[in-house]
């Protein structure tokens, strides 16, 4: 029997309802393969728990964070083997210590060392489903052993690094059918897709599909992990990610974010040195800074831009500020309300005409474009969020996603 | 500076500000002392774990209960971490295989085995107050750990063998402060007694005290660990509990039971190995009889009575009709609405007049006994349930256990 590594989030464990159907698509899995499970928390437990340990203290210790939602995972994952049981299958649940998830040491933000899944093995040859916590892990010596949580995204990265331990697929059950080629609450005409390379699923992750956090998507290319991604609630279909290169010729699909923010220092002193002191400040704040874009300078003078989150401008201006003199920029201006709107394929590296494709589907509509990007399989213009909902649809139409599922013949 | 085990149950960390409270109670305990803490979970929840559990599956598996109950504490623990944290006292939270908890395979009734504190002393010597999860262990090799929860009394049971383990000073924290002469709720002149004896406590426990459960004290006594129980919400008063003879002489209190139903095999064959069966199977289905009484037999056919909880008694009569035939009973009567209620002291051994004192104050009141048991320590006496107010009160009264606190001059 084949193994298979399943992974539920937690609106798909939301009640003990949910957990019954959870417990269904396990079972039938088992009659055919060798199960290991991966579950998140029950439904908002993570953020009920952030909010009972704020109402304790408005600064809690980061090591007794993990201590406390660690508990959300163990909880749901005895109630799906609980529920296993009532079906007459054998089944354990496994805290991150008991199924060997060995960390870093970052509270809140460990990330996955190694896994020794020794346990997980034995039992699996004992015939039982095995139910592990996703989001945790266990660092330390054995003397010495701490609790740590991986950060947001962190059961996906769980499951993935399950899935490369073990040597077999990843199947990550979500509330939407798979991964589209572009959101069909804003693109009617969008479709689900079959197939994606990793390279595809990392820029569309990254650029604001919600499906998957772009830190699983990563893991999985690194170790060659062949993910599925498909719906718990309506299961059967979904959308397979691995490392075929069959579809180098297409465009996989258009994503979008909002509520993005840009920030420009003007009349930067143009010499080397300046940009890493600007970048470097808003890493030590946290800060995530991305499109990056600096104009061709004149008179030792150049511009510098760059978009964050619009929740994370108010630290982007207050570290800037810190360093204005530092960079001798002549101002610094910002820009909020901004959207990011992708087209991501494999098939853009081939050729330079679909840069033209997207410009021109905007500048139909008389959107003006802020800041241009591109990867060699993504293109992404950042223009003003009011237009984004128009924006994603022309694109998606420009590059001919709509009308039949043409993926189906790639599958 | 001296090493104390403080032990909160789950009433005194129901909220947030509770938390806060006990924190107080912990950080002013850290002044003096270097301090482990034991945790019950918050309020209600392993009550709501089950009630959860439930709701998923009638009976869900005992080892996957334990993995959900297990939580309860490590919520809490973490919680009260953070509470000391904001008041800048350093702490740290540990589990049950954190805090090297060893304990028995028996899910949901495991025993504590062994404790091994290298990790709570390292914790300790770093000027650390080491918080510990009560009720809950683990079992293993360390390949194959499991989580165990100790039932009933467990929290307790946790912070008596840290105690015992670090040879120090184990302060129950409790909702009254400390043990009474009576119940005050029935015996208004009730006095808390500023110490007891092990002896004394285990009888005052079994018998119907409800402040510790007669496992802990158990403990306690073998391993001499000295106890306090006192108030989390009125701290200061309370009880020692220890291995003294000075109170040779005296009554500590009176103890009563309510729901207490009557069972009774009349005119069994009087030969040996009668007994022997019927309790065999009584404890076969864990029904725990106490209080057996055998009368003088005669025409070798004798009487066998015995008291089990209320609750029990259906349970009770079922097993008996089972072995009816084989101990060769001619008939099987039960009474339920029936009350014990127990004198209790060390000083109970030394004299005879005790027990006439406790049937001549019954008696007075028109109350008929009926059944007596005796230990070197205590006398009970089985009465009709609607006594049980005005028996407390005439007993307690007729050992002079009112009136000033007679106690307080052989602390």
């Amino acid at each position: 029997m084949d193994l298979l590594v399943q992974k539920f989030g937690g609106s798909s464990l939301a009640s003990p309802a949910r957990i019954h159907a959870v417990a269904d698509l396990v079972a039938q899995a088992a009659r055919t393969n060798r199960v290991v499970v991966v579950v998140s928390a029950m439904g908002d437990t993570t953020d009920d728990l952030i909010v009972l340990a704020r109402s304790v203290t408005e600064h809690p210790p980061a090591r007794e964070i993990d201590m406390l939602l660690a508990t959300g995972e163990q909880v749901s994952a005895s109630l799906l083997s609980m529920a296993l049981h009532q079906r007459g299958r054998d089944a354990i649940s496994l805290t991150g210590w008991q199924a060997g998830i060995r960390t870093s040491s970052t509270f809140r933000a460990a990330r996955i060392r190694d896994i020794r899944p020794d346990r997980i093995r034995r039992e699996l040859e004992q015939g039982r489903v095995v139910i592990v916590t996703g989001f945790q892990g266990v660092v330390g010596d054995g003397e010495w052993d701490e609790v740590t949580t991986l950060g947001r995204g962190g059961s996906d990265a769980t499951a993935v690094a399950l899935a490369a331990s073990l040597g077999c697929l990843c199947r990550i059950y979500t509330d939407v059918e798979g991964i589209y080629s572009a959101d069909p609450r804003l693109a009617p005409g969008a479709r689900r897709l079959p197939t994606v390379t990793y390279e595809e699923m990392l820029e569309l992750a990254q650029y604001g599909a919600r499906v998957m956090m772009p830190r699983s998507v990563e893991l999985a290319q690194i170790w060659r992990v062949p993910l599925e991604v498909t719906s718990s609630f309506t299961p059967g279909a979904g959308t397979s990610i691995g490392g075929s290169m069959e579809f180098a010729n297409r465009i996989a699909g258009v994503a979008h974010q909002m509520d993005v923010a840009k920030v420009t220092l003007v009349a930067l002193m143009d010499r080397p040195g300046v940009a890493a002191a600007v970048f470097r400040a808003l890493a030590t704040r946290h800060v995530h800074a991305d499109l990056i874009v600096q104009n061709i300078g004149h008179e030792g003078r150049t511009d510098l831009s760059f978009t964050v989150a619009a929740d994370d401008l108010d630290i982007a201006l207050e570290t800037i500020a810190a360093v204005r003199d530092e960079v001798g920029a002549r101002d610094v201006t910002a820009r909020t309300g901004l959207a990011k709107v992708s087209v991501v394929g494999s098939g853009l590296f081939s050729s330079l005409d679909h840069a033209a494709t997207m410009f021109s589907a905007l500048s139909e509509l008389g959107v003006n474009i802020d800041i241009i990007s591109t990867s060699g399989i993504r293109i992404t213009c950042v223009i003003d969020g009011g237009h984004v909902e128009e924006a994603v649809r022309a694109v998606h139409a420009a590059f001919g996603l709509e009308g039949e599922d043409r993926w189906q013949s790639t599958a």
